[in-house]
């Protein structure tokens, strides 16, 4: 494995491998046991054409945990480009003698055609509404820890699908683990196409949340992206919360076993309630303690083989 | 001690201790010694919502030369947060593995909210007009450099008592340490209730800087915030230099062998002229020095023994 | 050697010594050996005051591979000087005690007159369009590692004359090393007084780049700064490429083991070609991983010698 940009490079060993190394890392962290000397030497470049100060600060520290070098490169606005293209930019960082560049665009793909430029091994961090690899490998992550083996796992994500880069990447993954998978969105937050990829893929989808919430093991909650959602197209956040929100009526449907997730940031009262982001089936701070844990896994499955020790 | 949130919840052995400990971090800094291992496999979060680079860096070289892994996030505007609350969004941070958080925020207040919901421990670096208890230490720790113990020691502080967040801390930990403190301001800066305030703590306060000079062995003159002055309710620039700033013919009038302090950024020719930033009794460099070695001793405090060697 | 704050200031044997620690420098970058202790315990601010994030990602990863702490402090708008003195943001910066302050500011002479007032190693990383000196070294590194020894090498450097803080340094550097430069620009970009200069200097000046292009070793192609060049005095971007780009006709008329040199970023089509940008003779990424060798180079001449180890 030389890059990780989509969820659905991965095989099944694969996926398995980076999920059982983060609990060893996973480990490390919780214990406070002293970094780890995996990746002294090497050097990282966090290249960040988007703001998301979550995601490169679970990349920055999960780098430093490993001892790696982590720069931090804002290529928003003008301030690496000047109007240079993506290839000089990134060839450019690259040409500084980077071993992994972890990279955020916002346009679908661009992390695939950074690869074919460099040497460098290249992390999507997520890519438009496209794939975020990493967060699909948590979330996968965290139901395990709840949950044990997912083959035969019902995982529902529900919500904006339109305007997620998480659904395909968990759609990809959860579908080499095994998992089923129904999509539960609005009509107007259904992605186009949807029939012809459901059937592709083998996934369920649904309008109806009630109808889907008591068979379900997982219940992956998305981001309302409010400000994607101006328009009388759109439901309004009341008739949202009615029809799609993890409210408290809900929640007394949701099996007692069943982990509840969300990416963050929520908007609690709207896709999901304060009593849905707190009680105990609640894993969401679980999946941010993860994420440092998966991305120590994958850097060091990209980058750990290939220096000194 | 797990948190440092206020100047006033330091006992006079604890600050002496922190004191002390930063007389040794100090020797390290001149001495230019290797870096400490103290705090190596730990990691502190610089979480601002308020841009304080000055504050931010000296916190970030404090935790480097213990050998910590420091992240910095800034919080200002929507990078983090994205209309999360201060709760969800301190929560992410935290589950990420953080031992230390470094909390800058505009609401007095914010830190102490934050340490009721988290393991890590937080330190206040400046919440609002409210507390920066390291920065009282660090005026602590630099009068004594020069005066010796302040028990009965006389120190003044002068100027926009109103919009000034180290009033306060420098109040506490003075009493504190026995320090006799008058407050010096124009009346539309005097805080509201100054007199219940003054009777309660055991401090003066006083209209006229030309009374008090010529009395104390500390003088500390604080920033005017000028962007918050606007209005004819304040004095001018002119006006307050005139009553307030600390003049050429001020100092003629201040003791050979007083400190002159200021918390910076300073307005030369406002509240404190050229002459008085520049000359010997003026131990504002030395103020930023020690800020680096008080940082230390605190994250040293807070951190250091509860990890592996 | 204290500072660098020109290319005039060193001499031929420091340049030599400076671009032969850098080839021992690249062959660790190349070699991916681990990071070298050299400046272990260390301290590094960038001290930006203008945007610069390559070079700012040049000198953090340089600091980092020798060791160093390295913190990054843009002093851009109002986060550290609220209308403080330059003077005294600076002295603030250095007391926290740096080892060595890196400055990108927007006025010319500024590195200069810090260095006056600190004790810290000043390195200039470009003030205004005045010197940029570190880059004339990565020039002089890349093209004699095409070249060999540049003494008698013919140098052109093409376009926007005006608005480069790279002209003067590498003519300085290149003087030092025996090369013979021809500065080519259109009148409107050819600098004031250079009459007065080229024959103080014992450089050429020609307006004509077909005259000049047969008969280099090495072309420097400068950035066209767009943003600067509105209004109807200077060339508009056809009538430039057409009298001053490196466009495919040009580069026929180059000689076979010519060096393309361009400080980035580039605009393509305008000041040079995508066939130049790409071809064999260009050293353009070269010149990017040369920046970190000599910059590391840098720091450790100017900071290694005083530590402990």
């Amino acid at each position: 494995m030389k890059h990780l940009l989509s969820a659905g490079d991965l095989s099944r060993d694969q996926t398995l491998a980076i999920l059982d190394s983060a609990t060893q890392m996973h480990d490390v962290q919780r214990r406070e046991v002293k970094k780890l000397p995996a990746l002294r030497g090497r050097t990282v470049v966090n290249l960040f054409f988007e703001d998301s100060t979550r995601t490169r600060s679970s990349f920055e520290i999960a780098g430093k945990w490993l001892s790696a070098d982590v720069i931090n490169v804002s290529a928003k606005g003008s301030s690496v480009s000047k109007g240079e293209s993506l290839r000089d930019t990134v060839l450019t960082v690259a040409s500084m003698g980077v071993d992994g560049l972890v990279i955020r665009h916002h346009a679908s793909g661009a992390p695939a055609q950074v690869a074919q430029w460099v040497d460098a091994a290249v992390v999507n961090a997520g890519d438009g509404t496209h794939e975020h690899p990493t967060q699909a490998l948590l979330d996968a992550y965290t139901m395990r820890q709840r949950l044990g083996d997912l083959d035969g796992a019902r995982v529902a994500i529900v919500g904006d699908l339109t305007h997620s880069r998480v659904v395909r990447s968990n759609l990809l993954l959860l579908n080499t683990l095994g998992a089923k998978v129904t999509l539960v969105a609005p009509p107007t937050l259904m992605p186009s196409g949807i029939a012809e990829w459901s059937a592709a893929e083998g996934f369920a989808t649904s309008y109806d949340l009630d109808e889907v919430i008591g068979e379900v093991d997982a219940l992956m909650m998305l981001r309302v992206q409010r400000e994607r959602m101006s328009g009388g197209y759109f439901p309004t956040p009341r008739e949202y919360t009615v029809g799609y929100g993890l409210t408290r009526d809900r929640l007394r449907r949701l099996g007692p076993d069943a982990v509840i997730c969300h990416p963050g940031p929520m908007n609690r009262g709207l896709e999901i309630s304060a009593e849905a982001a707190d009680e105990a089936r609640s894993a969401i701070l679980d999946q941010v303690s993860a994420g440092v844990a998966i991305r120590m896994s994958v850097l060091y499955h990209l980058l750990g083989g290939s220096g000194d020790e």
